[in-house]
């Protein structure tokens, strides 16, 4: 089938006169999550790995990917007649390199310019002034061959109430008119997603597990256009734009209005997300001298909550740990009781348990439930059928979240299922006193995340353990659980931590073909006092999940961190008895008995 | 006096048709220490610190410098008529904005382009633009005004032993043709004294501290010219330069010479810190498009020390403990005894002690010997007569170095000349702990400075405390105490830490009016071993005298950091003790006695 999308392609590029095809498989908003729709790197080339860019020539196919997906794409890529182009990095531009040496004088590289970033086009077409090649941008291009492409989402557009968001529709957009006024900009063009559901307080079902709105927004100095499908707007909500003068627009209209504005003003872009039709049509417009490039100033400000967030997530939390308890009391008891439970049937049992919960919105990823060995691969999908048995032995591993009206969650556990190999219990420890060192860190203020890194993976380090992943992501408020622009991770990178932040801490360590183990809480940064050498900042754990101290190996744990954790689960009893039944108590009580500090 | 010279220059620049004349201050060989003759904004100024840039228009005259020396420069200043232009950091370049917004158009920036480096004088360039105005390059111009100007340092050249070297002057050379080929470059040109020094193995006293040899270098296919004055070079050093084809020129050809050879062949240069004057040579020579702006490969080379050296560092650090044992020993029975001793009186006695070891050839920067209050001056200069006396209370800090034949020190001690405050005792023991956490840490290869250094402020840190200069600065062989790539600091920079790097690590806590405590041990980066996770560093701690354990609060610390560092007075007491005599044992024995790990 991949065989036959490619031959009907090259046909069409024959008649649209191109040399090369690209794609590089995002959707026209730089998303973490695309949408079916905008699945254009899988359509043409089979592969459904989350990165990648799929180049089509006469004569050639390739799929370029990195280390993360080489086994993956070899093998999805089996029978296409495509080639795999093995990148070290995802950051490499190795096939702009490529169609640079193999396009022929003058050639033309087709791409769909709504679905590529301006900075990556420009990139591209720079890379091709050495043999005066052009870039040929058209928009959907892959539609033509594909009659069953999936339509936009049709999802209903609610509003997150100020109660939860904690500042108004109206706040928020004279907040940012007035950074806009720094710059000496009267507009701003919003493209990502999670920017605009939060400057304008409205969310929906669009894309899965991120309760975000398929739209482009435009900030005038009187109003603010929003383009979106009218038929995901109710009256309420309807209404409720038009009071603070949101004036919706069709979605498909953006790049037309925009290009027609011709406006004098200064306009503010991000083109590092921005896509590439868009970015020609605003410079289009605006004229290249006042389109000005740029950070958006609502990046910094939706991942600093305010104070009603701050309760939203801390209440959150609870929610959250209320499940937790039932969820994990009831694992251990059906594998101790001999019943049979698969890894898919512990992820739907954690499932219904949320369900129930009051203000559950829907679950913010796909759980992973992984058992033993398959707890050490890095992009384990349970899938029914191909999952294992719980045994009663070894190590569970859980990495779940949801969105609650209020708030965002994500937490890793991983609970002993019975008797542990000492290497287990080794590993569970140190991993442990690195998620709880980081938790403790005190720091001085403006430290970006990445000199704080080192903190948590010391005691890994000190015992030559080591993990891949970023140590901590940043959590949007009922958007995505991933966002930026802090993060605490080995790549450099100047964004200082700032209070209010609320960013996880999950290391982990993972040994391939034996047991894989994550503890992952949620901190926010928060003040910690001045002196005469400045301002200092630290942490407050938002997560309220016991942690299992049963494996630890207490002589590996200094005094401060046995204090901590006993003090940690000594406020996770506290907070979450008067949710619990007797049962429940007792046997959290027990989970959550401190442990000696010697 | 600086009145006059700023009126004599204005006559001058009014000859010359200068709107405005630079002075940055810097040699043509952007070194750290710059010797008298090229310390022309002090000439100008009346301004001693060590950054800054003065400009004199026929209206104004001002200094621009950083936080570090706001309080100094106003002193210098007073009277001169100059005014002081704060920039927050030493890397801001706010005197080039104020050039272009108060040049009037088509203006004249006049510049010593041999003082000022090439990429700077570009960034000025690029900022006129607006204006039309143009820079002028008139290398020494304020020599016309410096009757009794500094002559070209006149330091005889030795040669710097392959059995201290470790690799011979042809086989580095060999070595750098071929990282050229790499690069497709025929040519370099070196202007770094310590990358020269460290290529031909030739040393001098030309610079203070610093045993360079003023000159440039050309390395061309077959042969390297060496620009220096001919009178610094004997018959025996002439004649084993000249046996690996290195051909000496006087030092003011260079300019001439390399703008003569009009090569077609692709050149390397490092436009960060090569002179604007002899890089508009290089590049009318060769042309700008085979004028390739790269990386020195000589820059990690020189930092990345061979068997050799790394035994030679060992045993340098041998002779300095032997040293300290003997002055901290003398100090402290001088003061106990209720001698008068000021700081000079110390500094004089360390050098005498340091000067009658073998094979010492001169101190490696001016010895801070400072008591009490004086201790928590960042820059802190001990000038006998302005000195304090060292009483027997308190803490007394000592930061010293010297360059031995084989290896150069660096070493802080802060001791104890009686009864500490509770204050000064925890500032000590968490001080300490930095150190300790430091030298101890293992961490992945690939690993830059800049992610561990919190490693060493982590004890600080927890209680709020810290120090605003680098954890760590890499020490050069018989070169600059001071020299890169590698650091251990809070700036961001990715220069990963090689085995055989050799780096400072001292952290310090400065409390001002009250003490200043710095401990300082110097620590090679070495090979910890490899497994599933990879590849595996750690330091070899280089320093061979005793830390005091007298003042330690030992409750703070933790296990690991007391048996490190029972383990270090341990070594260094086994050590030193054949080259001392019985009374220097037993007092070191004291010293070094193990505390009670508990």
């Amino acid at each position: 089938m991949i065989k036959e999308r490619i031959d009907a392609l090259r046909r069409r590029m024959s008649e649209w006169g191109w040399d090369a095809a690209v794609t590089v498989g995002e959707d026209p908003h730089n998303s973490e999550y695309t949408p079916k729709r905008w699945c254009q790197r899988e359509f043409i080339s089979g592969f459904t790995g989350s990165a990648g860019v799929v180049i089509i020539t006469a004569s050639h196919a390739g799929l370029w990917t990195d280390s993360r997906y080489w086994i993956q794409a070899a093998r999805e890529l089996e029978g296409s007649g495509m080639e795999l182009h093995k990148m070290v990095s995802v950051e490499d531009k190795d096939w702009i390199t490529w169609i640079a040496d193999n396009i022929s004088p003058g050639g033309k590289v087709g791409i769909d310019g709504l679905c590529m970033s301006m900075n990556e086009a420009l990139q591209l077409e720079k890379a091709l002034v050495g043999k005066s090649a052009s870039v040929i941008s058209k928009p959907d291009y892959l539609e033509a061959l594909w009659p069953d492409r999936a339509l936009l989402p049709q999802g209903k557009v609610w509003l997150h109430d100020d109660r939860y968001a904690g500042r108004s529709r109206a706040d928020k957009i004279s907040w940012l008119r007035g950074e806009l006024e720094g710059m000496d900009c009267r507009y701003m063009f919003l493209n990502c997603l999670d920017q605009i559901a939060w400057l304008l307080n409205i969310r929906s079902d669009d894309v899965e597990y991120c309760p975000f709105v398929i739209s482009f927004a435009l900030v005038g100095p009187e109003c603010v256009w929003l383009f979106a499908e009218n038929s995901k707007f109710g009256a309420d909500v309807m209404s409720a734009l038009e009071k603070d003068n949101v004036k919706v627009m069709p979605y498909s209209e953006c790049g037309k209005f925009v290009g027609s504005l011709k406006a004098s003003d200064r306009i503010l872009i991000d083109a590092g997300s921005l896509n590439y039709e868009t970015g020609r049509a605003i410079a289009d417009s605006f004229g290249r001298e006042n389109t000005v490039q740029g950070d958006s100033p609502v990046e910094v400000a939706k991942s600093v909550k305010n104070e009603v967030e701050r309760d939203g997530f801390r209440k959150a939390y609870v929610q959250d740990g209320i499940v937790q308890t039932r969820f994990f009391k009831w694992l251990e008891e059906e594998v101790k009781s001999g019943h049979r439970v698969t890894e898919s049937d512990a992820a739907d049992r954690l499932h219904e348990l949320r369900a129930a919960m009051p203000d559950f919105l829907d679950e913010s990823f796909e759980t992973i439930s992984a058992y033993g060995r398959n707890a050490a691969l890095p992009h384990y999908t349970t899938v029914r059928g191909k999952d294992a048995l719980i045994e009663p032995h070894g190590l569970y591993l859980n990495d779940s979240g949801a969105h609650y009206r209020y708030g965002t969650t994500d937490i890793t556990r991983t609970v002993p299922m019975g008797p542990l190999t000492d290497l287990e219990r080794e590993d569970y420890t140190l991993d442990m006193m690195a998620m709880i060192d980081l938790a403790m860190a005190v720091f001085p203020e403006g430290t970006p995340g990445c000199r704080i890194d080192a903190i948590a993976r010391r005691p890994l380090w000190q015992n030559m353990r080591n993990f891949g992943h970023g140590t901590g992501h940043g959590v949007g408020n009922v958007l995505s659980v991933h966002e930026g622009p802090q993060s605490i991770r080995q790549n450099l990178k100047n964004q200082p931590l700032l209070p209010g932040m609320i960013t996880s801490d999950e290391p982990g360590i993972y040994r391939e073909g034996y047991h894989g183990i994550r503890h992952e809480n949620m901190i926010m940064c928060v003040p910690a006092g001045e002196n005469e050498f400045g301002r200092w900042l630290s942490f407050e754990t938002l997560t309220m999940t016991y942690l299992d101290t049963s494996p630890l190996l207490v002589k590996l744990m200094d005094r401060r961190e046995l204090e901590w954790l006993n003090d940690f689960n000594k406020r996770v009893f506290d907070t979450l008895k008067p949710y619990l039944n007797e049962d429940e108590v007792e046997w959290l009580d027990a989970k959550t008995a401190a442990v000696s500090v010697g």
